[in-house]
């Protein structure tokens, strides 16, 4: 990581959905950096909110519970601020098949609005918006690069397509700063691991930490795993870099690897462990994209990033951190 | 035109936006093949609806003035239906970028609420969606095929591209049968020729027909331009063949012409009238797509559907129509 981040001391920053698993990590080197931090979240309960996620910090960043749908809320917390990281967003594909209103209203409408009152209220911030790979859909082929057609499978990748799109689009015409990053599987200490809501990762993390057997759906899917810290400094260096203009880039894991090979490492990584393969189950299977994995040479020739982290590593960190606080996460 | 709409006899069909430009050029036709009509349509002013569009045809279909957005009325609308014409839409340009939040509110939200309800209340419904070449935005390469990434250029492109994609979803996931037409621009009579709302073509054909003079903004720029008749024929021969299988194509025009050369052949055909070349606007310039035209390959060859109006032609049938009917469309 070549990027210099010392830019961000004194910074004004706003954190959407900050105390989400990739936002509270991000606040932490933010608040490490010396970034005036302010975190919005609503602790939605099923998303990935959770007050514990900033133990440590609270003194250092200031957490306002609210909606990103609540406009006026939003207007004030975002008037002062230099650089807004959005990444509030209801993440589950079949949440997002069961109620695909709800899924509108926080991806498409919320995000409409925030983007009007920055450019009524806040018209000189520069915005990094937390987009998806999942917009993509069954690729084409791979590995998917920016060039790679549209087709998302299932409402939440409809409506996060909508949403990346104002932002670019805001930056165009409105004169707004806006890129956004298309994430892959990203994972790490703090993401939820309650359920699957965010990624089925996290319910492996859970069961091997107490010693419970996980399902491996399929197996031979391939995907790319981006760890968090990785994620981050990639946010970073979009914000801190010439990535602020309209554009949107992929990031691509530290390698490729079917499921069924994850599962391998991760008991390996563990010491130990216990996985059944499993039929897809029919209502995800409708909803699911194969093999996926990106090519993120764009954002890395734009901004000096790269992962940095190998998968193996970033394992370990992550049963690491759930083995001593998986209380905090059930 | 080699396919058969005489299967449309008795069928029960829902147009929504049938009040408006297209919805009521098809409804005429749907009357006359002997089809089951209900209209629905919210006469919102800004939008195309227009109660003299089915002047005639008042006794042979129903008209339910309703918003697309009540969905209690559209579940009570939709459940003995076999088939939706979904043409309700937003059209500005402009006007979604000053009201964003309205027009997320048709071109996403109604139309996601409207799919919702077809999945639990008339399951077997088949779906023609009315989608549009704008969420193609400035084109990479021309003649536009449907393997173009789309990248619209307004929020009423974004809108109306997650629009298309809950059908094309709905389609795939939920059994619904859907389909999407991107229509280029359409012209002919019925169209709101009050301003440019729906297509600058108005603006000038009222123009010519009240002997005024109309600006041609730029003129360099390219376009294809679809005859209504042919547009109506393209959506039953949707509803009609394989076409509907969760597919999006689209339809091009007659041929290619600068809109110079359409203010030529305007003036030509209309015997007289006078136009002034003018700068693009700033504010329209922001969101201006430059040249498009478009390939129909696929929907001409899965459905046997061609364009048959000479644009001369269609102009001049347009023409006749103003002439007589100007003071209703003012």
């Amino acid at each position: 990581m070549t990027v210099d981040f010392e830019s961000l001391r004194g910074r004004r920053v706003l954190v959407t959905g900050g105390l989400g698993f990739i936002g509270s990590n991000l606040a932490r080197r933010l608040v490490e950096l010396g970034a005036d931090v302010v975190l919005v979240d609503s602790l939605i309960p099923e998303y990935g909110g959770n007050l514990f996620n900033v133990a440590g910090i609270e003194d250092r960043a200031r957490v306002n519970i609210s909606d990103v749908r609540d406009v006026h809320a939003f207007r004030h917390l975002v008037r002062d601020r230099e650089l807004l990281f959005n990444l509030a967003g209801q993440t589950s594909h079949l949440d997002s098949m069961r109620d695909p209103v709800a899924d509108l209203e926080i991806n498409c409408a919320a995000q409409l609005n925030m983007l009007e009152t920055c450019r009524r209220h806040a018209p000189g911030i520069k915005i990094v918006f937390a987009s998806t790979r999942q917009i993509y859909g069954r690729p084409d082929y791979l590995p998917v690069d920016e060039k790679h057609i549209l087709r998302p499978a299932d409402v939440n990748g409809i409506n996060k397509m909508a949403g990346e799109w104002y932002h670019i689009l805001y930056n165009n015409v409105h004169g707004l700063k806006a890129t956004a990053l298309r994430l892959t599987n990203t994972f790490g200490p703090r993401m939820r691991v309650k359920d699957a809501r965010q990624t089925f990762l996290g319910v492996w993390i859970k069961a091997v930490v107490r010693d419970e057997p996980f399902e491996v759906w399929g197996g031979q899917q391939l995907r790319d795993f981006s760890y968090v810290e990785d994620c981050v400094d990639a946010l970073l260096a979009a914000a801190t870099t010439d990535a602020v203009d309209g554009r949107f880039y992929n990031l691509a894991g530290d390698r490729v690897i079917s499921l069924h090979d994850l599962a391998e490492l991760l008991v390996e990584v563990a010491g130990g462990g216990r996985y059944e393969i499993k039929a897809f189950p029919p209502e995800r299977k409708k909803i699911d994209i194969g093999d996926y994995y990106a090519e993120d040479t764009a954002f890395r020739t734009t901004t000096g990033w790269q992962a940095r982290t190998r998968l193996g590593d970033g394992l370990a960190a992550t049963l690491a951190f759930y083995r001593q606080n998986i209380d905090r996460y059930l």
